[in-house]
């Protein structure tokens, strides 16, 4: 038998996500609900209850406008607009819990680090070591236009940009303040040692960082880094940075492919092949038996919206697929977005040489361009514990159908069947986001991360 | 009887704020607490219970290094430094309270104005309205040279970039989504109507933001503006976006002059005298009698930290003061810093023509370098009315000694006697912040303020 298999669930602060058309259900709390807190700290504490790793916040800081040439296909089916800060949800739904992790997206394209690192250690902080950061370079060109650029950065300039923002954000967090820093000694007065705080001095091609942290040390430092980039560039940035890595693989023989490469990357970057925790999204629809889950699954089917689909899609690719008749063989186009998508949809099935629009647009119907599972909790927990043994993967990263009853039916019927195989575990190891992944005490980045580097010896 | 006294607690993420080493009193427990979401949670729950109108979250996106050159005597004596990003603590608060509001500092010059307004806008959902935004524009170097600038902006130009950003800001909150524009019609699959959200097409000098707010209205639209500048430009500034606005006269007589040149200033603007929602710093420390007041006061002043009061003093005014001698008088020296500090103490008292560096020591001991009411519940009650009454303030914003004790104490004592009095209300009057300045039913900026005509009728 492997090992554990991690837990993590995908949101995104936004009436629908991937699945087009499931605010739509009358079940979903989630076009209501995004804005409000209660929908988040129930949310946060029933994946405590399943004994989640983590939650995943994924963000867009644009609109998915290419579909058409406007946004207006995404407003009107809810294609991930409107869309809530991710970080604005973070400490409601840590007060309501100790153990669940919480990754969150930012695009450091258009952060500052120093910004940036100060967020992240207040976080830390303030989850007790329970924060993420993933990584993210950006891909929409509405994004850019609206945050100061004439236009998207070049796709591998972006990727640039991130390594610089890694390294200045990594000195600020090892480098800056050492461990016995902070003495908050009441009788002498003095709160922290200066001879102990350091100025990184950064002087870089995009970034210019001369001064101290602004935050003590936080529990875990650096925040366990993940990242999702399946270009090649983006893989070799995610085999560097990354300690968490979620993909999306639409076969297991086509995740195993990723995850090879991913681990190769590693390798080549000197990091051993299991430093990457990597997790595959997939969309679980379960039910008490099959059956059930069929008729769930039909139901979700009911409420697709295409034109939302070819919105994301859209954005994804940056293709506009307004103009393509149902019929139309899709072929690979090079632009400066998210170059993998095209690609990883047209190996998708091998077998089937030619997709239409049509053929895409009923894909996406349900989980957006990834896998689904349909079925009762041993039919879902055979195949989730298939994808892993196949693809070689470390746990899955759960998107929904309906939310978040998704989320509340996995843990009511599909993690008391992994726990009972063994797969999953009974409880929490540790009590910080890294620790879950590389064991009880490992509350800092391990030494073979770039992070590492930079601590003072 | 003049109207309610707006009560508002003044708050940094950080050890220790203007009380130079208030964090070395045993019973305080900021050092400590500071990094904990229950310290916060807790401060908001004494402070709904105390009826505050909003917990006011000051910010520093830099470090104070102008005393002797380094960061050395604000990190040894804590003064704010380390500090978290404030923006990260509020959804905590905001889950276990219903009516406290928040007032938010972030810094025009160092934000993206498109970002800018997702934060807010997000916050303005979660908190159901109850979130403000205290706009400044940075005055450290610090800050600066560490978010990609080679040095501090001009003082002017900062303001005139702010303006910029402000009407960016206002676009995106009133001008892009109609009040009636998200239809979240499950049965028809559209979540909201394009042709009601409109792009914003901003083109200015310093930002251009051509696109779509990416929130939808949240209860309040723009956050209650909250402003502190005190130069002859921050005055205008604050006259004409302000709705609440903080002053730090050093006398009654000093904060009515302010007072006047802010509504003066308002009129000029074109607003109402009475638009202007005005708040004195007053750091209060109140025991059950007189007597015990004074003791808590020399037990503040035992622990007053000289060298950290002067390099917050360095941070504000930009003048190193290391090398000054004791007696060494001191004279107004015009920075790129807070234009108002030297030229307002000053002013402190005008019968005593030479400050001195140990005057300021002695003054800056409590408080910083504003007034503070030392008292039992009476005392403080008719200093407050004093305070009100003379200088024409509509509420204070309430500084400590010891947090959070001096709230927790302020609460228990002086709010009661507040409100024996009428002075303070018994209870709130409508749910969302800007409700409480101007009536239940007013969620929405009046018809007087600048978000207003980006309206769309």
């Amino acid at each position: 038998m492997s090992g554990r298999i991690s837990l993590n669930a995908f949101q995104i602060a936004t009436p629908c996500q991937h699945t087009s058309g499931a605010w739509r259900n009358p079940r979903s709390r989630a076009a209501e609900g995004y804005t409000d807190l209660e929908y988040w700290t129930g949310l946060a504490q029933t994946l405590e209850r399943g004994k989640f790793d983590s939650l995943f916040l994924a963000d867009v800081l644009g609109v998915y406008d290419v579909y058409g040439g406007s946004p207006d296909a995404a407003i009107r089916g809810a294609a991930q607009v409107p869309i809530l800060d991710p970080f604005t949800l973070i400490s409601a739904m840590a007060a309501v819990t100790s153990r669940l992790g919480f990754a969150v997206t930012a695009a450091t394209t258009y952060e500052q680090p120093y910004a940036l690192a100060r967020r992240f250690s207040s976080l830390d902080h303030l989850t007790k070591g329970r924060i993420g950061f993933n990584v993210v370079t950006s891909y929409l060109e509405s994004a850019a236009r609206n945050l100061g650029l004439d236009a998207q950065l070049d796709h591998d300039l972006r990727y640039d940009m991130g390594d610089e923002f890694m390294e200045v954000v990594y000195k600020l967090w090892e480098a800056s303040w050492e461990d016995d820093a902070v003495l908050a000694d009441r009788e002498s007065g003095v709160f922290a040692d200066p001879s102990k705080v350091h100025p990184i001095g950064h002087e870089g091609e995009h970034y210019r960082v001369p001064g101290i942290h602004l935050t003590a040390p936080s529990p875990q430092r650096t925040p366990v880094i993940f990242q999702a980039g399946a270009s090649s560039r983006g893989t070799a940035f995610a085999a560097r940075h990354g300690e968490g890595v979620f993909i999306n693989g639409m076969r297991k023989d086509i995740a195993a492919r990723i995850v090879g490469s991913l681990r190769d990357a590693a390798e080549q970057a000197g990091r051993p092949r299991d430093a990457l925790r990597v997790m595959q999204q997939i969309t679980v629809i379960v039910g008490d038996s099959d059956a059930q889950a069929e008729r769930l699954h039909r139901e979700a089917i009911s409420y697709a919206t295409p034109e939302a689909s070819l919105a994301l899609y859209g954005g994804w690719s940056g293709v506009d697929m307004s103009g393509f008749a149902p019929d139309q063989v899709l072929e690979y186009v090079d632009t400066n977005s998210m170059r993998s998508t095209l690609a990883l949809l047209t190996t998708a099935d091998p077998e089937k040489r030619k997709w239409t629009t049509s053929d895409l647009v009923e894909f996406m119907r349900i989980g957006g361009v990834g896998p689904v599972i349909v079925g009762g909790p041993e039919t879902v927990a055979d195949e989730i514990e298939d994808w892993v043994e196949t693809a070689g993967l470390d746990g899955i990263n759960l998107f929904h159908a309906v939310s978040p009853e998704t989320y509340e039916q996995f843990v009511e019927l599909v993690v008391p069947e992994l726990q009972k195989r063994g797969r999953v575990w009974d409880d929490y190891a540790g009590s910080t986001l890294r620790e879950y992944y590389y064991g009880e005490g490992r509350q800092r980045v391990r030494d073979d991360h770039p992070a590492a580097a930079h601590r003072r010896r």
